[in-house]
Formats: C-alpha cells, sequence, structure tokens
C-alpha cells in the first residue's frame, strides 16, 4: 500500500493537510507520503508528535491553483505536487493519490498520467452518500458532463465493482437516475440506457426519481456526470440551507434557545449524519491507480477520514478488481 | 377572469379539490367553475357553505388517471375532466385551468388543446423555489426532457416575463444552473445556452451550481426539463428527508422531547417555508391559456393556494404579456 497525499491542495492547504495526515498515522499507523516542496512540508511536520518513519516527503516544486486550467497545467507543471504525486501512484504497487485541490487538474492528472484500465470507456468521479439504508455510490459526478448511453452502462459495472469491494456489499443494487419511475421515462440518454442495463451483468432494478436520492436501497445510482454533479450539489446546498435554517429557528427567541440547548447533542449526530465529508473523497473510477479528490474545503479531520478511504481502497486492490472483472464482464456482454 | 378546477384530479379528488375550491371561494370572493361529472362534484359541494352563484359545475364524464398514456388520452378521454377543462379554457376569456391530475395529461393537454403562442418554439413548467432573498422561477421542470439551446433562451425570456408580472420583479435576474460557475463550464447544451443568453435581451447574471438554488438572489433558474426535474425532486427530498431526521433527533430522547416541545412554534415556521406547496403549483408557461400544474397529492389548502397563484396570473395577464413581449423580443434579437 502507498499512499500519497497533495500536502498543497485545497482551501486549509498546508495546515490541515498535514495536520490530517500526522492524525491518520497516529491513530491507524499506516505509512504516507506527503507531496509538495521538502522546506515547507518539514516545517509543517515539525508541529506535531508522530513516528517519524512513518511519514515520508516527496518534493514537488510548485502548486497547480484552482485558477489554473486542468488539462493545461498537468501537461507544463510536471513538477506540481498534483503531477508528481500520481506520477509516483504510476511507479508504485497499488498506490493512491489524495489531494484536495483543483478537481480538473486531479481528474485530467488521473486520465493524462495514469490511463485509462483496458475496456474502460469513460473513467468516472464517484461520489458516497449517506441513504437510509446505508451508504450509495453516485456514478458519474462531473467526469463526463456529456455522456453516451454506453458510459453509464460502465459506471454501472464499476460503480458495482467499487462497493462491493469497498463496502463488502453483496450484488449491489443499481438505479438510473431519471425524471420518473416508469422504463419508459427519460431523455434520449436515459431511455438508452434502460435498456442497455437490463442487458447489462449488474444488479439493476430500475430508475430512481431526485427525491428517492436519500431513501433509495440501491447502492449504486448511475447517471452523467453533469446530472449528477446537479444533484449532488442540490443535496449539498438544500441539507446545509435547512440546517442552518433550523439552528436559525431555534435561537431565534429565548424559549427557543433553551429547547435548542436541550437538542444540541441529538442534532449534532445528525449534522454529522448528513455531513457527506463524512465518508471521504470521490474516488476516480477506471482508471490504472487510485486516485481520490478531497473536498476543497477539507479540514484536518476530512482529510484523515479519506486517508481511512484511501487505505481501504488499496486493501481491497479496486483498481485490480475493476481491471479483472472488466475483461471478464466484457467477456459476457 | 375564468378560473377552471378539475374536480377529479390528484391523490385526494374529488374532497380535498372541492374543499379547498369552496375555501378559496369563501376567503377570496372568487368564481370557480369545478370540472367533473356533475352528481359528484355536486354531492361533495352540499357539504360546505359557501354563497352557490360563486361556484359552477362543467360536466365532464370521465378522468384521465394517473397510468393513462398521457398524449394518447387527451385524444381519446374527449369527455375527461382534463380534456373538458382546457377547451373551457380556449373558449373563454382569460381563463385559467388547475389541475393535480396527470402531469403528462395536463402538459400535452395545455399543448395540443391550446397550442403554442407564436414564435414559442417550446412551451416549459415552471416551478416556484423559495430563495432566501424571496422567489425564484425554476424552468423547465419537466415539459422538455431534451433541449436545443434556444429553448433555454426562450425559456430565460418566458420566466423573467412570468416573475416580472406574477410579482413585480423589475428586470429580473436570470442564472443558467450548471456544474460550475464560470462562462467556460458546462455540457454542450448548457456551454452553447451561456453564449445565446449573453446575447438575449434577459437580464442574464451567468451560472450557478445546484448548491445555489435556495441562496441565489436570482429570480429565473434556467434549465432543460430532465435538469429541472432532478433538481426539483432532490431539493424536495432531501428537504423532507432531512426535516424527518430533525424530527427524529428530537425525539429520539426525553430531554430531546422536551426540548422539541420549546422549539416547536419555531420549526413550524421553518416548515412552511420549506414546503414549495406553500408557493401554489406549476405555470405552464408558453402555450394560449393558462394551465397550472399542482402537487399530484394536493389537499384543500394547496388547491386554495393554487387558485390564489391562478387568479393573479389571469389579472397580470401573463398569456397577454407574453404574446406581446414575445413577438418585441423577437423583432430585437
Amino acid at each position: 500500500m502507498n499512499i500519497f497525499i497533495d500536502a498543497m491542495g485545497g482551501d486549509h492547504a498546508p495546515y490541515e493537510i498535514v495536520k490530517g495526515s500526522v492524525e491518520a498515522v497516529n491513530e491507524f499507523g499506516v505509512q504516507l507520503t506527503l507531496v509538495g516542496p521538502t522546506d515547507i512540508v518539514k516545517k509543517e511536520l515539525e508541529q506535531w508528535d508522530y513516528p517519524e518513519e512513518q511519514i515520508k516527503i516527496l518534493h514537488a516544486d510548485s502548486v497547480i491553483s484552482n485558477d489554473d486550467e486542468a488539462a493545461l497545467s498537468i501537461r507544463r507543471k510536471t513538477d506540481s505536487s498534483i503531477v508528481v504525486g500520481i506520477k509516483a501512484v504510476k511507479e508504485s504497487e497499488n498506490g493512491v493519490f489524495i489531494s484536495a485541490g483543483n478537481t480538473g487538474a486531479v481528474l485530467s492528472g488521473g486520465l493524462l498520467l495514469l490511463g485509462r484500465i483496458k475496456g474502460i470507456k469513460r473513467p468516472a468521479l464517484g461520489a458516497t452518500l449517506p441513504t437510509e439504508s446505508g451508504l450509495a455510490l453516485l456514478v458519474d459526478t462531473g467526469a463526463n458532463t456529456d455522456c453516451k448511453p454506453e458510459y453509464l452502462q460502465q459506471f454501472a459495472q464499476i460503480g458495482s465493482i467499487y462497493m462491493e469491494n469497498m463496502y463488502n456489499i453483496n450484488n449491489p443494487k443499481v438505479v438510473l437516475i431519471n425524471n420518473g419511475t416508469e422504463e419508459k421515462k427519460g431523455n434520449a440518454l436515459t431511455k438508452e440506457a434502460y435498456q442497455l442495463l437490463k442487458n447489462t451483468p449488474v444488479n439493476f432494478v430500475g430508475n430512481i426519481e431526485g427525491r428517492e436520492l436519500l431513501t433509495t436501497d440501491a447502492s449504486v445510482l448511475v447517471c452523467d456526470g453533469f446530472t449528477g454533479n446537479i444533484a449532488l450539489k442540490t443535496l449539498e446546498g438544500t441539507s446545509k440551507v435547512i440546517m442552518e435554517n433550523v439552528k436559525n429557528a431555534i435561537v431565534s427567541n429565548t424559549v427557543g434557545k433553551i429547547g435548542g440547548l436541550l437538542i444540541k447533542n441529538n442534532l449534532s449526530t445528525l449534522r454529522s449524519k448528513f455531513n457527506y465529508k463524512e465518508y471521504g473523497g470521490a474516488p476516480l473510477l477506471g482508471v490504472k491507480g487510485g486516485v481520490i479528490k478531497s473536498h476543497g474545503n477539507s479540514n484536518a479531520y476530512v482529510i484523515k477520514r479519506t486517508i481511512q478511504q484511501g487505505m481501504k481502497f488499496a486493501e481491497a486492490k479496486v483498481v485490480e478488481k475493476i481491471t479483472e472483472e472488466l475483461t471478464d464482464i466484457n467477456k459476457t456482454i
């Protein structure tokens, strides 16, 4: 297992990234490599107590910022933490790269530097949702804004392999996100994808609407990357606005404030249940190596959780499983 | 003003529909026509006190159910409450038809029986969202699952006319729902639509992401009908799940229950703020007459609110305004 962390990626880098990495080392006993300018990373590390042999530094001179154009910066900034980190994954056994930096650059880096697994048409970005029956992977959430039906078919396949191996879900249920539950519903893309999914060796159980994203008992929720992005961000935005409004409603008068104190613990449990960051970052699935995109505003806790996810990703050998099973699946289709 | 209500449409018809209509008559002094089988509607009306001359019955023998195929049922069930009601709008001055019945049939009925306003490429279904700065119209929310960029351009125009005339919003801000805020972001559709919108006589201010649906200060949120459906239902589903979880978190222990009693009033105000049904139904914009689709599970209160919206729609002469301004706009583009 070789886990590389982009020390310079995200709104709170390098401080929170390095802090979260140290916490992961202390809590999980994992060995990590921080990627970034040696002097900066070293200085950050000096603040913390941890077994020193557990954290290595891989030097990278520059940083790709959020303003940099994704694909271009991967080609030009070859000494950036993202490029150096992803190249390190390529050259290592069972490697995983974690970054809270420029999403487009992390995606492009994964695609361009690692390359697609044989048979994969389009790698996809997943996001883990907390549903009422467990966890579900929403895939794609932004790697492919314009999709063909065959891409959605493959998202179902790689999503199933991910959920099966990461969370030991046997024969995970797959649904297609659509504007109606009936088979005939949909736009041109989902109508065709539905027909393909019926004849794909996954446990496809039909369509769900947007309102079922958090209540579905399926483990893999398939859509194109544009729709996935809209759905995920609508979900995030709505839960944020409502939780804030609940808070404001409580403190709007004295009686409410007293009531609020009494339910404080219950609400904080709830808040962490709907905090998508609790479930780690977004895995890029279908490339020849592990790449996990952590939220841009990740703090140390989120980074620690994403490292835990990365460890699971490496242990479960997700890349190897996709490579093997896609070959088998392609034979049977 | 001629307001026709489908007495037989929706999960709670005819009881809640007739009750809501009676309440609207008593509260707003409006004159209404209930459309449905005369004997059934008459019997429902007998339960209530209201000035009898204020409610007429327009006989319709049959009902289009939710299982009926939309376009087909409009052509075949010519004696249904939806067909009879929409035809009545066509033959009346400033008419509005309100139905909580089969959405597809209401849409098809509006399109086939009323026809498009001259210059309108695709009529669209709007939905009113409660944003932090007021109300916003999400358009399209399901009339057009596959769109061309020019359709989105027109949604911006008719949405602006609607918001301007219904809510007296001067030069309403228009945004495009997209997978990123930067101009270059998007799928093939939104990238092209962005360029068109820049050169359209509306107050276009750029892209918003899904997470800003409830916090935007724009009044018109433009997207294709598939995306709008996913966004709207994700928003509805998420707020429902979170409010239920808040409730459960509160009652999960005794201390929480006491706290819950103290904040009960504050939370119920909040609940109605995020109850999309408070804001009436979804107007079908771009056809030659008023058609408003009320939620399938509308109760009397929601029907009353939708009738209020229908009254405003007629008073503001929305259809006339779209007809006039579209002609002007088309001249200037």
